[in-house]
């Protein structure tokens, strides 16, 4: 993949794709969804889990597949029905097939007064029950009669999936990217979270040369980055340099960061730096506003210096975790957006080394040409040849280039570049 | 002493008792005051030092006895009498019995100008003298005549008295409470000091378990904690994890923090959490406007971890040092204020461990009831969930409680009970 | 030389003689000036480099003999003549004797738009070149004629000559003060700095005793502090305690501050100790405006605690680099008001020691007279009393007397005064 203009309308084309698939942490709609980005980007690798497998303080629950789930009524008008829309099944429901009345049937269903055309996202993963969501509007038409409730549903020994991609860099160094792939049909949590990693990882997978090794996974959340964290914990705490839980990407009405526990890591000052110098204006929340793979990744245990970089944080938009988070609330230029922004934190994550000077004082611009011939004050030749001498002055071998850029309030990529330059005149090295 | 609304009242009754007795920094008005706060709290050990021992720069001063001080006019009329207030004479005076003009007796009179019907408290502890005191309005109308001045007063190798009572807790750390009992007839500056300290004496006695141990030491203001630390240098600086001076605690006009000289100590963090949470409004003085014994527990070659929660502090109030500061000023009220304010971080001192979780990433809480079985988007299970993973987020061995109730932004209390709850449930433990 | 209030007349003084000498980094028009700086302090050493001397990056250049340079017209008119303003020729210019167009001659002129009547100051001290400078008004009145460009200079193996006086103080730490001179008939930039250095090392000279060793150099700017430091480099990384580059400190519109690299270093604290106390208002730049020999002495190599105080900063007053820059910009109480601050800053760092009381707990004041004998409230005794008890309070061997003054809210010099009294008494000892 190319860096062009449509990459938000591949993003977007990807996503409206994967909508229509009914994802849980486990089963065949999980296996659906890594199969198609598979088909994008070959590299992926599809790991499975059993049922049963310990997970630090976690099992890997049974395999759950929903095959069928609606409601009749006594006219045997199927009211409610996961054929047209798969939020309608509380996830990982047990199988029923009943007749019951209408206030037996009301203890299993869910909706929301105050958004009463919306459909809620309503989940028991650990708890064994069923359940149906629906519109409060509809809820409330529901005349008092009985109802035939069926879910042909299958909970059973079997394994959770999960995808991941290595593509090595010249450094064993690790940046992680860390996306989920559990939620049925909705857009920017989640859909936003997945296709923007793919189109990341088509990316970087295209560049000629990479410093750091890239360790992409798409997992089902909070079970799935337990069990992977515990699969490559040493591994994990040994390389990984900065992580980014990728979610929440695709609408176009904010930018979101949420820090690190630790915070000032690596990981944050790079997103902040992008944030602070590329984008107009961005929420910043609290480490106690988190909410998603960040709680396993930081956890004090843990403690990797993982942040995330979102477009509309979840829980604060209104159709969050609702069937109203459907493709129009995504874009084409929501999903650039985010793409970009995580795409411009790699890139400064790359470029982002210590540099020392190799000779004491100032070296001799002049004889390099880096210096005007003749001194005349306000003369523009000294713009440029600042921007190098302060460089100098900070590349002590303490201060990586962020750091650099924001002492001396130059751009990172300019920097970069005389710095670069500097290495090729022989008067500063890569430490 | 059970916790009860009646505290306020009980710790005036003891103000009332104490506030006729001379007391001075030596003889027997110090040795009925330990005596009569003995009989509340018979743990209360009484020690003497003998006149001229060495304690680091300074030496024991010789026992003062005051047995009467009066001046009398030509008409026999004793217009200055210590029966009448013991403010009258200036402490430490030496014994006297003459006749002398208007203008020689003036060299050894003391009254303020502009508190004109107060009358001041003057000491002269190391340099020999004697005088009197009175209220500026009663000097002025001083007719030119000869006065008849009788101090019957000795200054004699005696002993210097302090309390000590030393309650064992489970740990050899220690806290520290010191209060002075050495100024005559006044009120918050001082009786509110050795009442509020004997009241939280008896409440620690009570308690089941204790986690420190408590020193608690009734002194002589200056001399006494100087005698006092050098006698017990090694084990203070060993042993001392927080102390807190407790003086002018009796009215009910503010409330007043002063820090100790390295500030930010254990002592200063936890007095500051309970002022800043459970107070309305106090005033932070620096440590340049000390003026107890935290002078000495804080000198450079001491450094304890001591600073002094007080309500109006010395210094600041116009009553402070003069007769006005009488029984008067303090209230019921105000010592239950000061004793409370104690009491809290007193508590929060048991109870501020660190701890840690003793799995990697979050425990799976649903499974211990402590997550809501079902993930329904704003309903009020998350709260208290959120709290739980809070603690457990900062539970990292390196905050204290009282950091992470600062951090997560919930009551230290309850951040303790969840703490506590969170041990049962096996997934948290106390470092 | 005493310090007096003629010391501004003295320093104007020198630099009026000093004024028509027609500096550049080499060349007789230096020797001059150290010569005529050796008679006024015999103790300068004057030093020689050869060309071709290499340091560090740089090598030492060819030394400049500048002896005419002229424009004459078709009539015979020198219309621009060194011997009217030695700014008329760019320093470095190689020889030519030549007629030409004024077209041609155009591409050797060089003058300033927006200041018409200024003649720039202009060097090319590392490319072969040639040039005149002029004031714009003059360049477009020149008609369109031929010209006979006449210069009568030399560039050949010589030296590069600089001054250093080294005063031995107790220690071997040292204050480096560093000037330069190479600029030719400028006043604030330059003389005031050789000038106010010149005073300065007098009066250190003077005094009875030195704490410290000052190392005291006159270098042609750049080229001459990275000589210096290649050729004195471990000794002055051992040694410098604190340094000052001095420079454009004669005029009276302004003091300024310039930071050292690594920031809050003694000799930026010294600095702004006294600018903050002492100056009403002062402009304080950040390392990023940094433009003398503090390039050389703070780069990241050498690293040395350098700063700089100035009066109007170079680059900020408009007749800087111009014949602007005159006599008549700088004057006796500008250049006595540099000298001043400099002197006050030096006597901050002669003073400036860490102590330590030798009791534990507080002295006992009053028996060496040093606390008022009878405690009454409100009398003055307190206050000195308190500045020694606060002094007492942070001598803790950590805090230096800079530190104390600023945490205790005292004059720097009554600090010193009481810290010296209260050696004398025998309870704080110099660390």
């Amino acid at each position: 993949m190319k860096e062009s203009e449509n990459i938000g309308e591949t993003l977007y084309s990807w996503a409206k794709d994967l909508f229509p698939i009914c994802r849980s942490i486990t089963g065949p709609g999980v296996r659906d969804t890594l199969k198609y980005l598979k088909n994008i980007i070959p590299e992926l690798q599809i790991h499975s889990v059993p049922s049963g497998t310990k997970a630090f303080d976690w099992v890997v629950p049974d395999e759950w597949v929903i095959r069928n789930a609606y409601i009749e009524d006594e006219s045997g008008n199927r009211i409610v029905d996961i054929k047209e829309n798969n939020l309608h099944v509380v996830g990982y429901s047990v199988a029923i097939d009943a007749w019951m009345s209408l206030s037996n049937l009301e203890k299993h269903l869910y909706s929301l007064e105050d958004q009463p055309t919306a459909i809620p996202y309503v989940t028991s993963y650990y708890n064994r029950n069923w359940g149906f969501c629906l519109a409060h509007e509809q809820r409330l038409s529901l005349r008092d009669e009985q109802y035939h409730v069926v879910i042909d549903a299958e909970l059973k020994k079997g394994v959770m999936n999960y995808g991941e991609i290595v593509i090595k860099g010249e450094s064993s160094e690790e940046i992680l990217l860390s996306t989920y792939i559990c939620h049925p049909s909705m857009a920017n949590n989640e859909l936003s979270g997945p296709v923007v990693t793919t189109g990341i990882a088509q990316w970087i997978s295209s560049l000629e040369a990479r410093r750091y090794t890239y360790r992409i996974i798409f997992i089902p959340e909070t079970i799935g980055s337990i069990v992977y964290i515990s699969q490559h914990e040493e591994h994990l705490k040994r390389h990984t340099s900065a992580g980014y839980v990728i979610t929440c990407i695709g609408d176009d009405r904010a930018y979101s960061f949420l820090p690190s526990r630790k915070g000032n890591t690596l990981a944050d000052r790079a997103a902040e730096y992008v944030l602070n110098n590329y984008i107009d204006e961005y929420s910043r929340y609290t480490y106690l506003e988190r909410g998603s793979d960040e709680r396993q990744y930081c956890s004090p245990n843990i403690n990797l210096p993982v942040c995330s970089v979102m477009r509309s944080k979840y829980g604060t938009y209104p159709e969050y975790h609702t069937s109203l988070d459907d493709l129009s609330l995504i874009s084409p230029d929501g999903l650039r957006g985010g793409f970009n922004v995580i795409k411009k934190i790699i890139k400064v994550l790359e470029f982002n080394h210590f540099y020392k000077g190799n000779t004491s004082c100032e070296p001799q611009m002049g004889k390099r040409g880096l210096y005007p011939d003749i001194s005349v004050k306000n003369s523009s030749g000294y713009d440029e040849a600042n921007v190098i001498l302060n460089i100098l002055a900070y590349a002590d071998g303490c201060h990586d280039l962020v750091q650099i850029a924001e002492i001396i309030e130059e751009d990172f990529f300019i920097v970069h570049d005389v710095a670069r330059r500097l290495v090729t005149h022989g008067i500063l090295e890569k430490q």
